[in-house]
């Protein structure tokens, strides 16, 4: 697909050597007696496949007292600044950007206006972005192969084809191929909400999670699902639209052309048109709106109270269909969480079916940065874990 | 929990006697060589691994034309009646039996009608059904050591629980219990639909495939899915209640306590119950509205209509959140697809988000002892699988 520039890549070029080296990443620092046990591997091939990550300088051999350098008890740990990884976020009004170290912490943050939503001012606006990231350290410059890009909406991540993206109104945009010719490190493009999965998965509280969903409200309902320890990607390249599910029967008709879908309820959009719908005022903005159901307004608590009972049906489906352990409820609609957080709750409990009703919801709050972090953290993945 | 009976067992007792054995269990007749290029294992673990599965009569290695017994190259097969499995699934009206060899082929099916469905009963009845069925051959007495007990509702198979069991009028009945007091086999007991799913994974149409459904018409509405390779099971114990997702609204009340279940609308009781009321005759039978519609009545068409619209929503949930590659739907609420089918695909056609749409529906009908091959085949994969 897109060009790869080999050189200096991190030599994981066998099962093993995957293997061992995810170890280290998520658990490390760890001796090789621990990979093998934690791993299944022999002692043998766990050192066969640490030297080349240990030659290359990926991984590093820690002095250790039962054992010294290159003994077996003595541990593995990740040099977490041997590579460097790009990510950045594209919202409808700016860019963020990160350059994270090879465990998804973050080193510098930027933050970018976008002047216009068009396809051709993003690409040369994230372009921008990677020269801008890259100027910070020469060491950026020398080990950064990799950036990741994500967007809200439909993203085919084998293609890096944005199929539909409701809120930069895009349409079959083929975007890892434009940013291919201004841009020379590997690309990769993903819907952002699962990338921030990915991040969870890999780097976050979701590393050894069976099975866990983050959901994010605002100006779109989205949900990156992760599922028998894995990622759920969908085989036809869709899968955690929980914002589409259509659980208000034959309720409004949604942007995607469906209709009573949780979005088209939930949504900061939802919720502001119903809001001017209800008060007659055609120019409330989101603010207004929450200031005065905060103040008591009775018309504008309903549209909240009908937004909650559409989250919660939402989350119920998901925990009836796919039982997940915990549910992370997060995003910039999280700000007005008051307003329908007992909707929420009081519907999820009556809808889940059984023991689906325990499933734990979590409420965290994302920072901007930590959207770019996601972008990154699956430049990462895809390069060190499934390359 | 249940008491086990150790002797005879297969030897699967490390990870790659495991690997190997589902490999031929699954791909077999299949030659070391291909075993170790299938699996990543070394030649030599595969020789290792495969001893002990030869020397117990579970694999058996077949002549070639390029090897010989004991090369690299000479195949190793299953031998399919080294071990014998019962299943036995628990209906509201009778109780279906099999025998089944390895590769989960049915030897024989007996079905006995159930004189009542409370639990002592029922327990007496799954009893003199395995007694009955080993009855058939003395090789059945020798080799079988495991049952597997299915039945419809909300099931903790870790446990052998049935928390809910709808038409049965159960609540939470250790079954597994009380069967051992009464069998002197390993007893497995899960839910009937994601016993079908597993076996479909392992021994049908599934083998390979990374994600599928499948879902079942009638009475409930059911819900096997797999989803990165594996059974999803619910961290809680719930998965796969499509018949619970709640997309009608503030439609009506559903047995399980939430309001808008799918099953609420579209299960052969709501069916009948919607069709009783619009013509206000309230002896009318399943056979009757369906008879009815047919000849077309509008009313009692109006029914399905709405019951198709409700399924269709309720497949386009899952297509959104967890994208399978295809679902497969079934169950005897297939006998009157033609009366939903419209509203089914067009609904799903609607509803799905983007390219959620290619997933395939497949109508397959299921004989009635395939839902007690399922049971069986949960009993095979717990003993020869994960044991
Ligand atoms: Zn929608
Ligand atoms: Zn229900």
């Amino acid at each position: 697909m897109t060009p790869r520039r080999q050189s200096g890549r991190a030599p994981v070029t066998s099962p093993a050597a995957a293997t061992v080296f995810t170890t280290v990443l998520t658990q490390g620092p760890v001796s090789r007696v621990d990979v093998a046990r934690r791993t299944g591997l022999s002692s043998a091939a766990v050192t066969k496949a640490s030297r080349p990550l240990i030659e290359a300088g990926y991984l590093v051999e820690l002095d250790s007292e039962q054992g010294g350098v290159g003994r077996p008890a003595s541990p593995l740990d990740l040099r977490t600044d041997r590579e460097f990884f790009l990510g950045v976020k594209i919202t409808d009004r700016e860019l963020i950007g990160v350059v994270t170290d090879l465990r998804s912490q973050i080193l510098v943050t930027k933050f970018h206006q976008l002047p216009s939503r068009k396809v051709d001012a993003v690409v040369d606006g994230v372009s921008e972005m990677v020269t801008d990231l890259l100027a910070e350290s020469k060491a950026y410059k020398q080990r950064t192969h990799c950036v990741g890009v994500t967007v809200a909406g439909d993203v085919d991540r084998d293609e890096g084809f944005v199929r539909y993206s409701p809120f930069l109104h895009w349409r079959d945009v083929p975007l890892a191929e434009l940013l291919a010719e201004k841009i020379d490190l590997e690309i990769t493009v993903d819907n952002d909400v699962k990338a921030i999965t990915v991040a969870e998965r890999w780097f976050g509280n979701g590393v050894g999670a069976d099975s866990f969903a983050l959901v994010t409200l605002g100006t779109g309902i989205g949900c990156g699902l992760v599922v028998n320890g894995g990622v759920v990607t969908g085989s036809h390249g869709v899968a955690g639209e929980i914002g589409h599910i259509p659980v208000f029967g034959d309720g409004p008709l949604c942007h995607c052309g469906a209709t009573g879908c949780v979005e088209a309820i939930a949504s900061t959009d939802a919720i502001v048109a119903a809001a001017r719908m209800t008060t007659g005022e055609p120019a409330l903005t989101m603010e207004e709106v929450v200031t005065g159901a905060r103040l008591g307004d009775v018309a504008l608590r309903r549209v909240f109270a009908r937004a909650g009972v559409a989250i919660g049906r939402g989350l119920a489906s998901m925990a009836n269909l796919v039982g997940p352990e915990r549910i992370i409820v997060s995003g910039e609609g999280l700000d007005a969480y008051d307003l329908f957080a007992d909707e929420i709750r009081d519907t999820f409990a009556t809808q889940a079916f059984g023991a689906a009703a325990h499933c734990e919801l979590i409420l965290r709050p994302l920072p901007f940065e930590e959207w770019a972090r996601g972008a990154a953290a699956i430049a990462a993945v895809r390069t060190l874990v499934i390359s």
